[in-house]
């Protein structure tokens, strides 16, 4: 069987699997495989480690994707992570490859993105490793961060908990075909439709991972969280499974936001299907008690992090892990999100 | 400029120098750039932290480079880092790259590779990120360690120190080139030219860094260290640059081994050329001074790592940073090694 037809999800639960064989149970490692990062402890401090890679061709296109925002996207897939666990940045380093024939100021322009993200986040850009890549430009970029109390997990969502989302779903994916399209030039124009249009291209191009969201998370009972960054349903999925409930996604109660909704007609695409489906997002899926949603909700938005309540924790049914309810109240099975494989 | 034109040299030097730059000088940063790794401290603890990446037909051939091995040596090429600054390994990550069209085994057995090695320097090996690759196989590991007292660092080294090499440099060489011309198979006969192939093949594709020499190191008055993983030259020049030395190798005692020997001329190369630029060593080059060569050297050989005294550190030359002396007392400058760019 060939890794494209056992495919992703299943590939790596499949690794994870055989890791934690060949490891056994390590006193050392907080959190293991399966989550959004790995957490280990030494010396009485708990480390949060996670890795990602963006290649060209499959994660970006180099015609519409700035070298800047290139650098700054790569940054931020991976504070995501540290966000989602509840850590601390500290450190960050980069992995690039270039073919060569890349202008010296186009690897600065890279550099240059990392380095505005990590000032913004307290992140230290300590280097990294470059190679010549004949098939294109890809980045691996690291975080390690600090864990300051216990990691947020994926799997423990309760039933009865609420599901909050934060940011506005779908707006990254709608970025990511309007620039797919060659639609970006029309975000030049400055009417309504115009302004939406740069937002959601933005969006894609630069993410901001809600670690400031982390010290306000831990003063509420935060009960599972994840980063949505392959799509809101396959990650409430992930969820869902791990923490055998049933998420219930409220589909009036998602929040698709104007820029989204208008960009999504310009693209020729259904705002609600980005919304779930899009993913890029790099934004987090909490569940929570109900009772801590109002309160959560407000502490975050006063941030400038735009938090609503999307559903609900039900029990687990089995090939069911993700339905959607509508305004009549029929629920349908939701599907789908990005796999590589 | 391109980054072709400007070389991977220069391009890591610029790079680093607009990093300082932006950051400027961190308490944190123990080590920031410039060096094998990272070192960053934090509630007391002082982190060393490596990214490296091995792409297909860059680093290696599937057609000569089995997935075990592929495994073992991405996460070897991290732990060197780690040993030539003193750390103490903790847990590595693993970024794949794959077309898709692999047998499940063969991701399995790029894991075993690494599991292997990690379980061997009690290194955790906790996962990363799975991506999808069309145009071949890419590996990004990162390696966690903790640095138990000072950094060896790249710039201290002193006139008068003596250079200690570990290993035998040109074994991997040689054994790339063997794979490169399709003679591995030569390795199957059992006479003595035969066993030689087998052993700078498996030189080349199970580098063993040398971990188990970091305590040992640290009974002994270590004034610079580095990996060799770019060719003896150009990582004795990156030494004696950031030292303002100039590095004298005697090139009569460097160790050409029988297996090299032998390689060397199966290939068509001399054993020094490839001693000296072949690099994919991944071992290490120490100045220490000339009063603990003997009992270093002596340590290291009992810990199964072989160690020789290979040359001295003089006074800076401009534009000379490394010079061979052969038996006649004649000096040559030398040059050359794997730059990227």
């Amino acid at each position: 069987m060939t890794i494209r037809e056992l495919g992703e999800y299943s590939l790596v639960a499949h690794l994870c699997q055989r890791l934690e064989g060949a490891f056994g149970i390590d006193p050392q490692v907080v959190v293991g495989l399966n989550d959004d990062a790995a957490v280990v402890e030494t010396d009485g401090v708990r480390l949060i480690l996670t890795v990602d890679m963006q290649l060209e061709d499959v994660h970006f296109r180099r015609r519409w994707m700035p070298p800047f925002d290139l650098g700054w996207k790569a940054i931020a897939i991976s504070l995501s992570d540290v966000a989602a666990m509840g850590g601390r940045p500290l450190a960050a380093l980069f992995g690039v490859g270039l073919t060569g024939d890349e202008p010296v100021d186009f690897v600065d322009a890279i550099y240059d993105g990392a380095v505005a993200l990590c000032r913004q986040t307290s992140t230290l850009l300590l280097g990294g490793d470059t190679v010549r890549s004949p098939s294109g430009l890809l980045i691996s970029s690291v975080v390690v961060g600090v864990m300051d109390g216990e990691p947020f997990r994926r799997n423990g969502a309760q039933v009865g908990d609420t599901l909050i989302v934060t940011g506005f779903p779908g707006e990254a994916a709608a970025g990511f075909w309007l620039l797919e399209q060659n639609l970006e030039a029309s975000g030049s124009v400055p009417d309504a439709e115009g302004r939406h249009i740069t937002h959601c291209v933005r969006r894609f191009r630069r993410p901001t991972p809600p670690i400031a969201a982390v010290p306000v998370m831990r003063q509420f009972p935060v009960h599972a969280a994840i980063d949505i960054s392959d799509g809101l349903v396959i990650d409430a999925e992930r969820m869902a499974t791990v923490s055998k409930v049933q998420i219930v996604l409220s589909l009036p109660q998602l929040p698709l936001s104007e820029p989204l909704r208008s960009a999504a007609s310009f693209v020729g695409k259904e705002a609600m299907g980005l919304a779930l489906t899009g993913g890029e997002d790099y934004e987090l899926l909490l569940a929570v008690p109900a009772s801590a949603v109002a309160e959560l909700c407000a502490a975050l938005t006063t941030l400038q992090i735009p938090a609503h309540p999307i559903g609900m924790v039900e029990g687990w049914q089995a090939g069911l892990p993700v339905v959607g309810v509508s305004a009549d109240g029929s629920r349908e099975p939701l599907r789908g999100g990005f796999q590589h494989f």
